[in-house]
This record gives structure tokens, C-alpha cells and sequence, in this order.
């Protein structure tokens, strides 16, 4: 890289590919520009190349310790830069020592298998999380709809522990599912049959709504099912909640 | 109460009271001391009033909007403190407008039912959202050993969703509750059998261990039990283990 830089080799926060890094890192609109995402961390980075994403760009503090690892096992050589240009890139209090783009693949739909939709969910902790137990219970796809937080956000690759880069996350509507013909399982604190006595069929789609207002009535929901409590609390949170649908749905279909 | 105020009868941030309550919410050593603990914003509040805890103190802004509901349904009268009172309490960016304390009850290991054992767990966010489920599937008590982030700290309180005045939290060891005959699920990633295929007991403990090291080799486990995962990350976050868990186990029992 012929860019000019700050001391002894490593590149500064005012170079080119400092601050594009930090314009992904901070606006959705750069990341759907570009088609790319920004992963922080080297634990992540390798998980990003492990699932077979296209490595853009990567940039390391020198001699950091994870380095020396992320090159030996999976051939990635990171550009240097300084501490400075790491804190300039931050989303987090303390910088990663390794951050890297990646290009975020083309994903579409599914014919079949079972989804997760996540609607107009405000908080990327609760969608990250949501991604990790929809992976792990071996969802065909997550499905965002519009309104819901950019699933391609720091924080939400970060909560999703790397999950984000196993299973395909796709923006699509309800009435865009619906019309596809999946069976779409709305979830409700007051509404339905008990999740547990619903059998699951091979093209359901379990829709999680919003943390605070829940799915809209109108809905094209084909089936409302609740999560019954034996506590006085008013309800689990919506994570926790897609977390005891998707196990079951996973549980109850054949491997 | 008689002491000097800052503004036309409100409490300022110097007042007994007020630096109280700070102690309160960022030291544990206060906490255990006065056997109290800090709950803030009014919906919290309502919460644990209607648990049935003892209100110790109660400060709110004046005129804040939630004060009025507080009042007419609970029998609560704050007491009015400035705005830079709630900064100096607050344990969140923005201050809540209502801030109380509750004595702290006194609590023992129950003699059955399903208990929740949090070992050595870290996080706020987790053991809170640990106790919220636990709570919403019926577990007779929580228990967390020593070595677990503190369950009385405002941001556990938070993250319960005010499951916490619900639902007992005690403090013991494994080695406790192994002697005194609980039956010791303990959850792993890597060993044990299914948790579908484990039929509870009316005296069984679910164990979660720390979210990064999981628990000890030799911790006095007598059954491992182990959630199958399809997709390809690691593992689940702690706290969506512990939420299959509980309801699993509370789908099993007879109500």
C-alpha cells in the first residue's frame, strides 16, 4: 500500500483506508454503498474467513498477539496502523488490536427448511443474539424486515458471537413470506395455542416483533402461538423468547 | 424531613439522603451493610411495591409524570430532589425520574422445586436475564454462588425486568446443595446427555456456568446434560442456555 503514513510504517487515523473503515463502522449507508461489513477482533475476523467470506481489508496493531496467529493459520496479513487510527475505528471503549472488512455476500430466500423473522426489533443486542440461537438450532435463513436495526452493525455482528456469518440474514416482508406461501407463526404474550402443542411444519417461518409493541395485529400471521409462564413477570424478553421457539421447532423436526 | 434543601424544599445532590442513595447504587459493601438495595424509574419501582418489598426511601423530580401514578396506586410519596441529584444516583446515561430503596429480604434455599444455580457468572446483563427466566418458568429460587457478579446491583435489578422481587435469589455453594440433596444438573457444551432426553426430579438444580471458562471439571455434578446445536458456532450465550433449560424443565413438571 502506497499510502503515506504516521510513524514507522503504520498508517494514522487520516488515511484513506482508516477512514473508510470508520465510515463502515459507523454508517449503514457506507456499508450498503460498499457491500461490505466491518468485523472487529481477531477471534471474529478468523470466524468470518473460517465460514468463507471474501476479506477486504485488514489492518492490526503491530506485534499484537493475535496476529501472528490469524497469518499462520488462515494467511491473513494485516496492514499496520497505529494505536491512534485502531481508536479512531472503535465501536467499542476498548479498540480491538485487529479489525477487517468483509464483503457481505448476496443472499436470497430459501425454498424451505425454517425461518426466523425478526420485525421492526429496535435493539442490535437482542437481533445479534437472536441470529446466534437461530444459528445454533439450524435455521435456514434469519429474515429482517424494514424498520428492524441494520443487522450488518458492529454491535450486532459482535452479540451474534459470528453466528451472522453461518446463516444467511435476508430483508424480505411479511406480506412478501406470506405470498410465498410460508406458514408464518406469530409469537404473542396473550394470544394463540402453546408453542409446545404446535407441530412444526418444513417451510415455517417463527416471526419475533418488536421488544416493546410486539407484532402488529394485522399481521399476515397464518398461526399465534404464546410461551406460557408460571412467574407473575409480564413476559420474556425477545430474544429469550425466539430462542424457546427455534429449539423446538429444531427439536421436533428430523435432523 | 428536616434537612437543608437545595431549591425551594428539593433535595440536592450533598444531602443525606441523596449521597445515601448514591452508595446504594455503586457499591455492593453498602448494599450488604444496610441490607438494602437501589431500584430505579417508576416502573421498577411499582414493581417491587407490588412484590410486597419494603420501601426504605423514595426520591423523584418534581412533577415528573410517573410520580402522580405512583402515588394514587401505591400509597408513595417521594421526596422531591433536584435534577442534578438523579445525575449524581444514577447508574444509567439518562437519570430515572423515580428512584427507592428496598430492604433487602432475607432469603433461604427452598426445600423443593426447581432451583437455578448461576456459578461464578460474570455479566450483569446475563445473570438478569438468568433470574427473568428462571422467574418467568416458576423456578422456586435462584441461587448464585460466591463468585458471581452481585444480583442486587441496579443493573442485574434492570435486566430482570423486576423478576428479581419475585423470585427468591440466595447465596450458597455447589458443595451446599450437593450436600444437602439437590440433584445437580450441571449444563455443558461439549458432554453429557441431551437435555430433552433428562426427566427432572422435584429437587433439581440447573447449573449455568461462567460464560467464558463454563463450570468446573470437578464441580459435584451428578447429571450433565448438553444442548445439540445444528448450526456451527460454539455454543449458545449463557443466558439462552439457562432460558431452554428452565422451560424445558418447567414443561416437564406438572404445574
Amino acid at each position: 500500500m502506497a499510502e503515506p503514513t504516521a510513524d514507522g510504517g503504520a498508517l494514522g487515523p487520516r488515511s484513506t483506508t482508516v477512514r473508510r473503515l470508520r465510515r463502515l463502522a459507523g454508517r449503514r449507508s457506507a456499508r450498503y454503498d460498499d457491500r461490505m461489513l466491518l468485523v472487529e477482533g481477531a477471534v471474529l475476523v478468523a470466524e468470518a474467513v473460517r465460514a468463507g467470506w471474501r476479506l477486504v481489508d485488514c489492518v492490526a496493531e503491530e506485534h499484537a498477539p493475535d496476529v501472528a496467529r490469524l497469518t499462520a493459520e488462515y494467511g491473513v496479513v494485516p496492514t499496520p496502523v497505529t494505536a491512534a487510527a485502531l481508536a479512531a475505528i472503535a465501536t467499542t471503549e476498548t479498540p480491538q488490536p485487529v479489525v477487517a472488512t468483509f464483503e457481505m455476500p448476496t443472499r436470497v430466500v430459501p425454498a424451505d427448511g425454517m425461518l426466523v423473522v425478526v420485525d421492526r426489533m429496535a435493539d442490535p443486542g437482542n437481533l445479534g443474539t437472536i441470529i446466534r440461537s437461530a444459528e445454533a438450532a439450524g435455521a435456514a435463513a434469519v429474515v429482517v424486515t424494514p424498520g428492524t436495526t441494520d443487522w450488518s452493525a458492529p454491535k450486532v455482528v459482535r452479540a451474534s458471537a459470528g453466528a451472522v456469518f453461518h446463516v444467511p440474514v435476508v430483508e424480505a416482508t411479511l406480506d412478501e413470506l406470506h405470498e410465498a406461501q410460508w406458514r408464518l407463526i406469530g409469537t404473542s404474550s396473550h394470544r394463540g395455542e402453546s408453542y409446545r402443542a404446535t407441530v412444526p411444519g418444513d417451510r415455517d417461518a417463527i416471526v419475533i416483533g418488536n421488544e416493546a409493541h410486539g407484532l402488529d395485529e394485522h399481521a399476515p400471521i397464518d398461526v399465534w402461538v404464546q410461551i406460557e409462564h408460571r412467574g407473575r413477570s409480564e413476559s420474556l424478553n425477545a430474544a429469550m423468547a425466539a430462542t424457546l421457539l427455534c429449539f423446538h421447532w429444531a427439536g421436533e423436526l428430523p435432523a
